[in-house]
């Protein structure tokens, strides 16, 4: 029962995960323990709806990395963070989170046999945030504070006892994230002229700097990336120069503060000649609404912070320019804003017959 | 500043979606539209913690197919099914469904540029179910009758209406979702000796064996697995032979009392000498909560009806038999199972203090 069909040629050996791929760029050795989901290798989606919008032949990819294995980019830098905790003999790890980290966290810990601690504020968040999280087994523990002393708590914790810290100060963190910067100048065949992307502690900016600067550095790239960072309006002090003290956006994961990368995001936009803009709640939700219901893709709000400051500043760009924007995250991580902010058509009480619904489809 | 770090030598081409890595065996023509979201190519996880269980040497991988873009494997055929409609110049697409299929054909109809209509029965099904097919802009209609009716109509719209059907009666979604089982050999280098997968509709099953058979038959694989099919005991028809008039799951994605695809998933399981089981709900969330919390892996319920079945039926596994299951969606579609489900410990009140969290955690 042999036939000839042609043969596949456009085929790819099997993905093994960001740290056997990028092994070389990254600080392990051969026994460290690799705990990985296969994060990584995420799409480099063409965008013509956003590049409609802007003209002037200037080509627009999202990177969307909300397709890692817990529906974020956190799990890049996770896979990283979770194997050294394991090389170095940790038990137990511990972050204060209640979004995206706590769910990474707790998904590589347990898969690696660690117990995964995660604190957060009595009250101050919804259970459904923590859905994923505790699905993953994490043991969540609420203290009768705020997040702040949350965070002084976990790195004290870190400190005292044989429990490894995994919030963003974790240094392999952005090791790991940086790879992400890598699967772009590979798809692209070079750096892009201009990366846009959400910032809120500003790791992600920094470590896509890295992997930008580590593959020119090894002549991968040709060039180095204009570096766009994009606040939330309600939550932009790398804009202002000002911590805020009540950061108010809807888009809560880039709802800070005081960016615990704060410095480096500064050196950042300097050394890339890049930019830092806010962007409104409400330019968000256009983009957020504009990727999924015209390109098809569905990202969390702060996700679209990159495309609502693209769109904002589309008059700088140059002509025939390449720009990727990077969706941080799944937009199925937070259904309550697509409810709340679809403005799709919904029509009920239909007679079920065929006229009565054609009349209702407009035919 | 150029560094002589080693080169990354695991690398693997930019992935360009399932049509155009799979062409030859596609039924598409070097002038089909092609609609895409880069879907497929998803990651074949290990799973230390289910072979811990089986033992003998048994080798368990699953196939993560919740990390295609909308979420779930419906996204493989709905490439092919939308691009279909697009070349046959369709303006609109219909289907009449609650969960992943309408959430994968509003998603590619509106990146083609078509409208998408989704029909479901009145007060069927809560909002929160709908809203990412809402967010991709699908124009939902609640008729005042039952899903069967819904069915019904949807039907005959597409034979009256300039509108193309994009429900599993669609014969080109099969066949985009053969291409996972192609993925499966591409890693494994041949077929696996099982394959486990939730059955519902018994599209997916269908489909499947006819991409191990296609790369069989071009000597792509050296064998073809049993198919081993699981419906959920409350909606096992295949398994007793009868309709089941009320269904009743949790897992609501193979909630399905008449498969579409009844006779072929009968000649599925014959030719493969495969084997149909039910699976309880309790054993579902079982495996559900095991996948979660030791491998790092958060699907929907349905799609943990493959691997609640694998360990049913473990003894009969070949000693040094290689499994794969098939995991169909992204747990982050059903949140409030997650809620509602998981075990793990949620400890509140707890002083901001140092030593009343470290006597929290256990030190």
């Amino acid at each position: 029962m042999t036939l000839s069909l042609p043969t596949v040629t456009s085929r790819q050996q099997s993905w093994a995960g960001l740290i056997e791929t990028y092994r070389p760029y990254l600080p392990v050795t051969d026994t460290t323990p690799v705990v990985t989901l296969l994060e990584g290798n995420t799409p480099l989606i063409p965008a013509p709806a956003i590049e409609a919008q802007i003209g002037r032949q200037v080509r627009v990819l999202v990177k969307y990395d909300g397709l890692n294995p817990t529906g974020s980019f956190k799990d890049r830098g996770m896979t990283m963070a979770i194997s050294k905790a394991k090389e170095a003999g940790a038990k137990a790890v511990i972050c204060a989170s209640t979004g995206n980290t706590s769910a990474a966290a707790a998904a590589y810990a347990k898969r690696g046999g660690m117990r995964a601690f995660v604190l957060i504020p009595d009250g101050y968040v919804a259970l459904g945030k923590l859905a994923q999280a505790l699905l993953y087994g994490a043991e969540v523990l609420a203290i009768k504070g705020n997040f702040d002393q949350a965070l002084h708590i976990v790195r004290d914790m870190a400190t005292s006892y044989p429990v490894t810290l995994v919030n963003s100060v974790n240094p392999y963190r952005l090791e790991g994230q940086k790879t992400a910067a890598f699967e772009i100048v590979e798809a692209l065949g070079t750096a892009p002229d201009w990366l846009c992307i959400p910032v809120g502690n500003a790791g992600n900016i920094t470590a896509y700097w890295m992997g930008f600067c580590e593959y020119h550095a090894t002549g991968k790239s040709d060039r180095l990336p204009r570096m766009m960072g994009f606040q939330a309006a309600g939550a932009a002090p790398l804009i202002t120069g000002q911590k805020v003290a009540n950061p108010d956006t809807l888009a809560t994961a880039i709802r800070i503060g005081n960016p615990a990368n704060w410095e480096k995001a500064i050196a950042v936009q300097s050394a890339s000649q890049g930019q830092f803009n806010a962007v409104t709640d409400e330019e968000i939700l256009d983009a957020y609404r504009l990727l999924a219901s015209q390109e098809g893709i569905f990202c969390e709000p702060a996700s679209a912070a990159s495309v609502a400051g693209l769109l904002k500043v589309k008059d700088q760009i140059p002509t025939g320019a390449t720009v990727v924007c990077v969706l941080t995250g799944n937009g199925l991580k937070d259904p309550d804003t697509a409810i709340k902010h679809s403005q799709s058509s919904f029509k009920q009480g239909i007679a079920p017959e065929l006229k009565a619904v054609a009349e209702a489809m407009g035919f």
